[in-house]
């Protein structure tokens, strides 16, 4: 049986809408597929060496439950419903969401950004930054991880051209 | 001919955002494609039994026209350029923005998501909650929809492998 | 061999999120590929005649690098990161980002949103416009690009379900 193949290409740069693009690689790694990932735009954050600057923006964003990850269940089961009125006034906000989130992931043993990054590295997945976005947004390249290679989009269809499953993140 | 078939992994839990996947899935299963959804992170929002708490989010989205869908034709036709900035001080524009969608579609004669998630679920579109969502989130199964299954990335790939269309909404 | 193929679903009508789409599609066109546009949702934006009008939205998007585009190096190298509490605050800072974005992708020798439609059109990409969102939204047709088709999601499938990528963007 052929290789499976799948390519991402990841556009986000929140720590919420990290999750997508490593969990999916990782996944698809684990069950043989060949895999590369294509980081342009603001997905080049996911590259940085630091991740610890991704944040969750749950602005414009109402379908984000947020709830407490710790206490009593009664206490974890309040839904607080806050609204985007009110989260941009509210100084902090963004980082007490990105905590609460960093917490709840911990508590439910979810790996975290960085490990799930590290599981790809370790399966092989082919990372490609994006050169173009490297240079429009003034990047500098010894932010970024070791290893991985750059390239534009023409380098990438070469792949996603053969892909069975090639998704925009 | 071989059936078609269509991959959707539904990540967003927004009412505007909850229209393109069930309307391609809808369309697609009417033209004889083979469906499975995979409702996954904020997507996990539209299985819920009870959908009345979807939200549009129209902050951080100015390519959202917002015209009022009722009154004379020249009363419609003004675009109410509302900024971000006064966006999130009105309270309640996230509730007003909702509601005139809503009227918007239903006054176009278009369905709406509930009546779209049942033309899915009646042309045996497969579902599939994402169980790792569900416990990192705190979900409670009995919110959602009877009938469909649970499972994670591993499941979902089975069956992406094999499509011919895989999208990442 | 046989001719590749590429579709993308353009959903997103800010001007960050017009970049992927029109860069992809004009990439893959110049490699060969036949691509086809299908316009739907907040993504009609992009058919619009005149395009001055898209916004950068940096609200709800804390991966975005904002440095200004203009100075010495150690000027520019400064990352303002702008919560968006403050964001939502101050008047006009959306209008001010999306000057920002154009010009530091005028600075450096990135073609704008117009130029990549028109290399786009130069390359035989067919682009259609999603009829039902038209109607939705109450635009008039002669505020789009002269040369497009119109028609629904059952017209797009047709070509997608042939594509050797499809992207929802």
């Amino acid at each position: 049986m052929e290789t499976k193949k799948m390519a991402i290409i990841a556009t986000k740069g929140t720590l919420d809408w990290a999750y997508p693009p490593f969990i999916l690689a990782s996944t698809a790694a684990a069950l043989g597929y060949e895999v590369q990932m294509f980081f342009t735009f603001y997905g080049l954050q996911l590259l940085k060496k630091d991740l610890s600057g991704l944040k969750v923006s749950p602005l414009g964003n109402p379908g984000m439950p947020m709830k407490m990850p710790f206490g009593p269940r009664w206490f974890k089961g309040i839904n607080w419903n806050i609204p985007n009125a009110l989260q941009s006034l509210v100084p902090g906000y963004e980082n007490l969401a990105t905590s609460l989130m960093k917490q709840t992931i911990a508590n439910n043993g979810v790996a975290s950004i960085p490990e799930l990054r590290e599981l790809c590295v370790e399966a092989d997945v082919k990372m490609i930054g994006c050169q173009m976005t490297v240079e429009l947004f003034g990047f500098d390249q010894r932010e970024f991880m070791d290893g991985i290679e750059y390239g534009g989009a023409a380098t990438f269809f070469e792949f996603a051209g053969e892909t069975d499953i090639c998704l925009f993140i």
